[in-house]
């Protein structure tokens, strides 16, 4: 299968990239970056010199369409909303890595993002990228939108409980730390200045709520609120999210653990972690480095019935390009974790 | 004034001595550790190296009397309690930095420690060292107590929405972010699984959490129960707590500012951090390192009735020895910044 | 083919593990670790969860040599001389990554590692395992040594300036710089005391040195010294091996690229950076994390007749287990890039 | 005495108002930037927020003259050579802390930094500012330019062994290691992309090469040239330089010592570093953070009759704002360690 990267200067192009270059399927046939037409993609993405001598070009839909049976969208939030809709008219299949058709409501945009979206019309076409949740309906779409680092990272964690209605709905906090990559190649903050951080930044109203609430709100049958609070921490790849949520009935560690394996025991990227000894008793990013898999534990503080759910994550992987590939995969109709089943690199 | 620092060889300790080594009315008389008598105390502690010629010497309590006006005890928990108990019985003042006089109630230690206290009567004379909270009683005190770094951290920020009786006290998430050096010179993780992690540990029932439950409780009037979840994350200094809450009433932003100015204004060691744009629109232990300081901020979620407490500090210095020296100031009478007012390092 | 693992529960061992479990023409057929006989190889490697149900065993050698056709033995240096001994005394193919056997004259044994070797007579019988010097007796050889890290960073970039007599061989000046996995599981320091230092280790007489000197001796068909001094650094995975070295003869930047291409065209494991601008101008480990490759680069400074020559790499995949496969393909007669040709990840 | 900083919004510029803030016997009157006028210090500087309510104004000639006995400039390189002579002119004492007054010979301009200088009779006006070496003719100077962070800590290194001629003056290989905050406030690299690296910069030709020759030159009484390669690696503060030399003539360690020790046994901001065991046996940035000291140590290599001199400084300290100070200590008749004596933070 031929694919085209519109966007593939970033980081997340650039894993993209990384993963299809070894995926036995596919032939990468097209890359775009606006910055860097013309030059070799190894000058912006050093790490993938010697594995293709592919050249950045222009986006032009035409070409576009004549070489590629799929395409993935990475360019920044507010930048997809045309290059998208483009690509669909022409009857592409299309896999989207920014957030601008992630939320269905158009409303929501206002909210979340402070602008009327352009093609409302075009959001109820678009499959919320988590397989997960969705498999069969992006199986059948031709446009999947993957969702943001820290919002699938807290779904999967989330959405068993909402499902089995074990949690007071009100208060349901989800305090997130996520490293640099997470900024984007065009947006990060010097080295002296981000080293040793552990700064809050928007601790009320971030973005990736409003995708959180959708999802949680779908599964219920009614609106889920959700209390998201990201930090950013001193790595690069990484995502934790602490959801702390409050038992509305006594439920012990057994149940709970029956519970999540019904829910993702047939998952291939989807673990199940809680050790009693050790580093890895519960998950940490750490661990994932590289890899697809969302890592989910919790523990139970019986004093306060408090039930605290932790999912992990590299927020370029599941976080983004991995699950775009598995979104791929499944569109395609390959093997779902064909090109993306690696192990963690550790330590690292 | 003489004094003398028993477990003067870990990260506690050396904090302690590099502050003391300069501060202007203290000279250091003894220093004490069981590994390292008749050595240099350079050698443990290389960044003293040309501040002092100060060999170790053995726990020699009468020696000590004969040669120290004031005692810190810097020694591991459980080791601290027999160590004071027989300082004090001398009649000498000591500022314990262990966790052993912290609790007033035994049972507390059963609960949060698995152990029963050996002199559960010398918990009531002894005050809990956060000047912000007990000065008076600290002055006139034989021993203090200095509290855990992520308690004293924690309890700044929600002391006073408990005093003002602003939040929903069944619902309080202390979410902590930690650096290495917390876990002490002898209980550190080697680099290479340490490095990048973000990882959770006791989500559930972490000691601090009753230090903070006394504090609270004692300012409520009524019994406080905290949901505290503590993580590990790559930095060696510092601490950030984000204090989850839910407003009992609407309260906007000027009045919360007005309520911690209330409270703060003439605290010279608690900062209000808020600033609309820049990379220190909220606390964050970056901007601390090395400096005794407490900052406090807060964001209100509206969507949610929600009202994210935020504070950091150096975990040596608020957390630990900057805290330390605070209380000798008061119980010796001297100016409170004494020897400890210096601003943060940055970029470090 | 079924192989064996002595000795993984390290880095090493896990690094090793990684790749076979992946590796297309491997099966893995028993591990072993004194420390965790019977238990779970993913409580020792939490990475290589749902990848692999593996438990460790105990060090059987006739059970071994039953289930393995090759086996790798990561022990720590100094364990590894009776063990290899015992395997190859039952004719087994073994790919040794201690530096038991890298030495070839029994004398080094003395010089670099303060102890003499109890089968010098089994030296002659290894070959050092770099396939871009010695692909043919690899081929052939029963036992592969895998060189030091350090070592076999520098030497692919010095081999060539020796083997066309550019240098002057009483000034070769290696400048290593290292991370904290190189250290070894079991022989870190606590994250704290290693985060954010640069520290020299063994400025003079580094072990690594007998190993370059070997090499390059046996290039040049005299005996070369060489000054090296590694540093520990904070990061991870990587190694930079600045070569300072100074010219006998005026040469110029072309010319010394070919030379460097004649030598390394056809390697698959080789890459030659120099880029005019941007951050990967010269090698750098960053941008080689979780690959096999060894990238080299230059610069001259014509003012001093100074050639530097620069090597990076990840310590644990070519410094180690990379290298370690890269040979197991060579000796079992597979593509010999098979399972490690991993593009790196970036950023990390 | 009432000093002014011009450019006091970069690192340097915030660490010498960090110190000049607590310093007993200065006030700091006046501080400019361009970007920042009429804004609070603070908001520029963090982690100086309480320390003072200075507000940042316009580059006024006339009002610095009223308003200051002494002027740090702290702007890049090249915009410092008309600030600091129109303040010259004025007959004011400046402090220097760019690249523009360093070298004495204006070709070296040409050579180094690819410009003509505009006032080369005024680069003979300028003490270089190395107190260990120049202290007298800084006492009696009106300006002195402070050396660049690497160049002092290799000079502190080297200087001894040149005066005392003890090396070959043709094989001197200073490979240097430096954290994200030498690049300045203005020209950082993203944290995801520095996060890690272990990167060469200018492997031949960088600037503080000239700094160096000039200073080694003038202690020889020859023209003495530098092999000089610098690395940035993942620390904020701190440098290290190896300094690769051959001695001339057998030597041993105590002989080494005692030059040392003549050399520098009066000076309070040197520290001699050689311990046979621990974290400490050579010098290292990471026990240098927030201090003036220049730690200094060596090994020797007898097989190649190599001398390793290992020096390691805080580069914003001792290799900028605190050498700054010691100057102008100097300058003003003070005590020459007033308001710099600090120990180093450890851990950090």
């Amino acid at each position: 299968m031929k694919v085209g990267i519109v966007g593939a200067s970033g980081y997340v192009g650039g894993e993209v990239l990384r993963l299809l270059l070894s995926h036995p399927k596919v032939e990468v046939s097209m890359v775009t970056s606006r910055q860097h037409v013309g030059k070799f993609l190894y000058k912006a993405q050093p790490s993938l010199r010697s594995f293709t001598d592919l050249k950045f070009s222009e986006l032009d839909y035409e070409k576009m369409s004549d070489n590629c049976d799929m395409v993935f969208t990475a360019v920044p939030h507010g930048t997809a909303t045309e290059i998208v809709k483009a690509l669909y008219d022409r009857g592409m299949k299309i896999i989207d890595l920014s957030a601008d058709y992630r939320l269905h409501n158009p409303e929501d945009y206002g909210k979340w993002y402070g602008w009327e979206h352009p093609h409302p019309d075009y959001l109820e076409k678009s499959v919320f990228g988590i397989p997960e949740l969705h498999r069969k309906e992006i199986k059948k779409s031709q446009l999947v939108s993957c969702p943001g680092c820290m919002a699938v990272t807290s779904i999967l964690a989330l959405n068993p409980l909402i499902k089995n209605n074990l949690i007071d709905e009100e208060h349901i906090v989800v305090d997130s730390k996520i490293g640099s990559s997470g900024a984007g190649a065009g947006a990060g903050t010097a080295h002296a200045m981000r080293a040793g951080v552990i700064r809050p930044y928007k601790p009320a109203k971030h973005r990736h709520t409003g995708e959180i609430e959708q999802e949680l709100s779908q599964t219920a049958g009614r609106k889920i609120k959700v209390s998201m609070s990201p930090h950013a921490v001193d790595v690069v790849r990484g995502i934790l999210c602490t959801n702390h949520t409050f038992l509305k009935k006594d439920i012990d560690e057994k149940e709970l653990w029956k519970i999540y394996r019904a829910e993702y025991n047939e998952e291939r990227f989807i673990r199940l972690i809680r050790d009693k000894d050790g580093l890895h008793k519960f998950p940490d990013p750490k661990f994932l480095v590289g890899s697809n898999f969302c890592d989910i534990g919790f523990d139970i503080d019986k004093d306060n019935n408090r039930l605290i759910a932790l999912s992990a994550s590299d927020n370029l992987m599941k976080g983004a390009a991995g699950s775009a590939i598995q979104n791929m995969n499944i569109m395609a109709g390959f093997d779902e974790v064909e090109g993306i089943m690696y192990s963690p690199l550790t330590p690292v």
